[in-house]
């Protein structure tokens, strides 16, 4: 794919001595002096001329060599993001997983869409012979997350699908954990370099300077974001105003309902409010996938429930003073209104992250949707209080967009309407369980409508992810010389095509 | 597919009797209500819970209605446009094979890219049972272009690829054949009625205001674009600053730049140059795949030839008088610059669309390189003289996005730099033929960087244009009564699967 990458303008910006010793120590200085810099090397690094197969070897050894730091880099983790070392030890555990996941997405080869149609005269217009594929669109800019410091960060699921697809990266650190960032990139780079790869092809930057600088470079060709609405859309606005606008892929804010049916309240309440107390509160409640509120039967026992399952929550400091500070600020601003009973309330003295939980009813929600629908980052979660399915309905019309919609039901019910309802604005519909956890699959889908997402059309968890960092090109005619080897006749490398409309399993 | 529409937010929306009347005839009033009225029947029309078997056979039916009116549309379209009866001819036959096409790759059912992951425990984070597939994204605003009254216009591209991915779609009328849009709109939602299928899922809108109200609609949820970069860009800007953002798929301006190697030029210089004239004033040079730019090797007879070969070119009316003055003013001012030289231009008194060619050389090409790169639509090409490698990569390396990029070399010469060097900005390369005429195939792509396109991964020609109208949704451990067929159990329905990371080919 070499000849065809769109990021590999290099002319005269072959890098002077100092500046590539510079990004290979990642020193931060000038953030604009920086971006340039980590930006150029990348675009030059070759890196999208590299072979899937080698790409999959370095994916490999990346995921290699955050396991075999695993001890030194879960005790920076701890420190700078007060989250447990058994969290922490996971989130190594699922950020090398998904390396290796994605290096098999690249070595299998079916992302790159190999197309061929044969000639055909009689058509009008004429058909010529074609082959179309995917190849790498450029210098990748990924703004890590507070929440995932390890599996969407520096090493993480954007920076894991980008170098799969061919496509060099610059990070733009989290402020949550500078030490931690640094560190992985220290790792990342030595592994990369190790295995053969440009080291070029991963480098950070840090500060908001640097992150305007990076949105706006040039050579950079695409986004990837996770973070709160209001900064995504910030950065998502400069991305559609440059002159030359770039796509923004932005995972914002998600409020992820959840509706329990009076079959389910009636069959099981305690058991639902025992894994909703779970979900909410898991790592203080600081996932894209919190469920942050859930329609209960009124008058079915669940808030009794739910209440007493919340006594013995474990207590968790929040990742970052600001957060903790917009949670307590946000949780208090709801528990105070009129139009909330407050079902429970920690002791925000002795628990920094003590839940809260607050119920209101159908009237109230559709009343005041926009503010109920705010998502509250932290452990807090909201009940609305429903009698029939017209009341439900009713309220779940007017819901935004979010990442996860959730129902339980009993068995056998009709959940065919709520199916409905919810998949309007969710990308993940899941069913007698809880949308935190996203587990890493080819059939993964983590995106919704505005706001959840930027781009509706796209994820940034699961195989697809990989889609985001490429871009089609099509051959006319072209010699066999030309051609790279997924389109050649014979498909050599065996990957799974279409030829002449029929998908053709490779070998 | 049905329960999972974000389109169908029907609650409070049933339209009044008039309203509905209204919107059956057509009648274009004040433009914010009729926009609101066709997009509120298109969202609650329910064409987004069709089958895809139902939408194959809507789609054949309106090529044959569109087939069945050949003559009265193309005389129709004669008038309005000023094309040939020939091409209009043409024109139509390409607009029902694109009906077709699309009612196969509904059919074919490969499109919602049905993936099955079953359940493993063992894996971090657990892997539940998940099922992915696209679904259609809600209703679709089309843009007509100029100069496709048929191809890219009422039941064009982008309507045909939206209907096939179940998207009910809303045109906003080119100013350049208004009679004709209307009667293409009669006739098409004519034909949907008697198949069985909702009139809604096709309506008109006519005037700027309506187009600009149309991209702010709330339940407008992606839109499709064929024009100039300026109004491109206008109304990108105006969907990215929406409250909820949605994706512009707008194909704007191209210069399809083309390479005649020394060898090539040495081998048949008078061939080349008489497939240049016939393919840069064909039609009026009318085509966003115009050759605007050629480079030509310094001194190889080339110009000579080609200037020989226009002595005869057919003459042609422009679409409109703006695109004639626009053309007029534009070739003039080209022409008159200091760095350039005229190497022919027909008589424009008794010619409204004599071809103007002028020369200029790689030096002089890149100090004005943004002047040069500015598409001017109409019979007009722009020569630039080289002499050696260096400087053609040079010149080749300030190019912006384009469509295309074409090659005319000699057998076995090793075009591997410049295939990189035009693959960089454009997304189809074409060796030894001629840009205009874009094959309807799998494997086709029309796309390309800025200003090319606005999201220069997609593309609006070829089975994957479908793609812009579609969005994930995920189903985790649903009961099966919830899920659709394609992600049934067996397969019932034989659509090509992802199954457990492994391509299945459907029945």
């Amino acid at each position: 794919m070499g000849e065809t990458s769109r990021a590999a303008d290099t002319a005269g910006i072959a890098p002077r001595d100092e500046q590539r010793r510079a990004a290979d120590e990642v020193i931060v200085t000038d953030p604009e002096t920086t971006v340039e810099i980590a930006v150029r090397l990348a675009a030059a690094s070759g890196f999208d001329r590299s072979s899937r197969d080698d790409r999959a070897r370095w994916l490999a050894a990346l995921a290699e060599a955050v396991e075999a730091h695993r001890d030194e880099l879960v005790a920076l983790a701890a420190e700078e993001t007060h989250l447990s070392a058994a969290r922490l030890t996971g989130e190594v555990t699922r950020t090398a997983t998904q390396l290796r996941f994605f290096a098999e997405v690249a070595r299998e080869g079916s992302y790159v869409e190999a197309t061929l149609d044969s000639p055909d005269a009689s058509l009008t217009p004429p058909r010529p012979d074609l082959r179309r594929m995917l190849r790498p669109l450029g210098v990748v800019a990924v703004f890590a997350a507070s929440n995932f410091p390890f599996a969407f960060s520096v090493l993480g699921n954007d920076t894991a699908s980008a170098l799969a697809a061919g496509c060099p990266v610059v990070v733009k650190a989290h402020p949550g954990h500078p030490r931690l960032s640094r560190r992985v990139v220290e790792i990342g780079r030595s592994a990369l370099g190790e295995a053969g790869a440009p080291r070029a092809a991963l480098a950070l930057v840090d500060g908001f300077d640097a992150g305007t600088a990076l949105v706006r470079h040039p050579l950079v060709a695409a986004v990837g974001f996770t973070g709160s609405t209001r900064g995504g859309r910030a950065l998502f606005d400069l991305a559609s105003a440059r002159p030359a606008p770039i796509p923004f892929y932005g995972e914002l804010g998600s409020i992820n309902p959840v509706v329990v049916t009076p079959a389910a309240a009636a069959a099981d309440a305690a058991a639902i409010a025992a894994g909703l107390a779970g979900s909410f509160t898991r790592d203080g409640g600081q996932y894209c996938t919190k469920p942050g509120l859930v329609f209960v039967p009124e008058g079915s026992g669940f808030e009794a429930a739910l209440a007493g399952a919340l006594v013995d929550a474990p207590t968790q400091t929040l990742l970052t003073d600001g957060i903790a500070s917009a949670f307590d600020s946000g949780s208090a601003a709801l528990a105070a209104r009129d139009d909330v009973e407050v079902v429970f309330a920690g002791d925000r003295a002795t628990d920094a992250s003590a839940p809260v939980v607050v119920a209101t009813t159908v009237d109230r929600f559709v009343a005041a949707h926009d503010t109920f629908l705010e998502e509250c980052f932290g452990p807090l979660t909201v009940l609305v209080r429903y009698t029939g399915d017209a009341a439900l309905m009713a309220a779940l019309a007017v819901l935004d967009g979010s990442l996860t919609g959730t129902i339980h039901h009993a068995p056998g019910e009709d959940v065919a309407g709520l199916t409905g309802a919810l998949g309007r604005v969710s990308g993940r519909i899941v069913y007698n369980g809880w949308p935190t956890g996203v587990a890493i699959a080819w059939a993964q889908h983590h995106g919704g409508g505005w706001p959840a997402t930027t781009a509706s059309v796209h994820t940034s968890v699961g195989a697809t992810a990989i889609r985001r960092w490429l871009t089609p090109i099509a051959y006319q005619d072209a010699p066999a010389a030309v051609l790279p080897p997924e389109l050649a006749d014979g498909n050599p490398l065996g990957v799974p095509r279409r030829e002449d409309g029929v998908v053709i399993v490779g070998s």
